[in-house]
């Protein structure tokens, strides 16, 4: 079996970190070798862009020089991490990739959602195998997400109104590609999510 | 006469910096309020990504995320510096604008010229009203191109036969888009140069 480019994805608070790292703990269980990562960042220099986007002034970049500094954080992150591990034959297992961009450039703005959209077919172009979206009711994640100290609150800051708009559009989304997306339930208890996550994935490997 | 949005380009030693401050003076003895800028850079926002753009390892980032880079730069540049100067009736006289990332990727190689116009057109979508191309021989240009310490030798580094890549480049882009590009002389003594750039503005601008 090719390894497999996995991206999780879903509103803040909705347990993407813990479900990245059970997924990855479970993918090392079968034998393989994953390897984990997430956006923004996920290469010395993608980290150095995701500094710029995630530090200082929430109103220091508009919108659309934001989609600019996350699709070259992402073509690194891809040419650094992603492909080399992927030729290597190890499973990549991303917190976040271009569907983040797409879902919360479309809240802010719905006319956003083209100009990413042009972008990433220019400078990526590349979609994940298999993207698990951890959709869950945003009064839910949100008492989950403020309850962490991420440090890096510029969107948990915009409330739950843009959350629900979040969640509408990761929907929407699922619904947009579904050869590789898949919904699944986050409001469940995280073994359950873990184990849902791991049958999805086993059926995607061809695993027993 | 509404106020005029001019870049200088060239290759590496060319006189751009000098020429730029001169078209500038020359522009504030006509009465004008001539704001003066640059790039990569021209705005804080931008300035902090050229910072990534000329430090470090000349390897750090592939071609493709450096024209990411160069954009989203150029973006913040545009909103933050040059339309409001434009929008306050002030002219603008710009040390490089998008021709530069046209021309030194398309020397690097030369497909990544048609990366860099659709991201432009995705992005940026604006021109100069008026382009002065500085011509001129790269070897002349070399000499004295090197013997200023610019701090920023990434290109400079690329040494003679790139220069020619790139003075060709700029030939090229002045016949492709002749009504905003003129192609000036720059062997010439910096005060024939600058009566020249001085000239084709005044023309531009309705100045006898």
């Amino acid at each position: 079996m090719p390894p497999l480019f996995i991206s999780l994805e879903g509103i803040d608070g909705s347990g993407k970190s813990t479900q990245t790292a059970r997924l990855v703990n479970w993918l090392e269980q079968q034998g393989r070798a994953p390897l984990r990562t997430r956006e923004p960042g996920g290469s010395p220099g993608a980290e150095e862009i995701r500094r710029l986007l995630v530090e200082g002034d929430p109103d220091r970049w508009s919108a659309e020089t934001e989609i600019l500094l996350f699709t070259a954080a992402r073509r690194d992150h891809l040419e650094r991490t992603i492909r080399p591990a992927l030729a290597a034959g190890r499973d990549v297992v991303t917190d976040r990739f271009a569907d983040s961009t797409r879902v919360y450039q479309g809240a802010t703005r719905g006319e956003l959602r083209g100009l990413v959209d042009r972008i990433h077919a220019a400078a990526i172009d590349v979609e994940p195998d298999l993207t698990l979206i951890l959709d869950m009711d945003p009064e839910l994640a949100l008492s989950r997400g403020l309850a962490r100290d991420s440090g890096e609150d510029r969107f948990e800051d915009f409330g739950l109104p843009f959350q629900q708009k979040l969640r509408a559009g990761f929907r929407a989304l699922a619904e947009e590609a579904p050869e590789r997306c898949v919904l699944v339930d986050a409001s469940a208890d995280p073994d359950t999510i873990a184990a849902t996550l791991a049958r999805i994935t086993a059926s995607r490997l061809g695993l027993a």
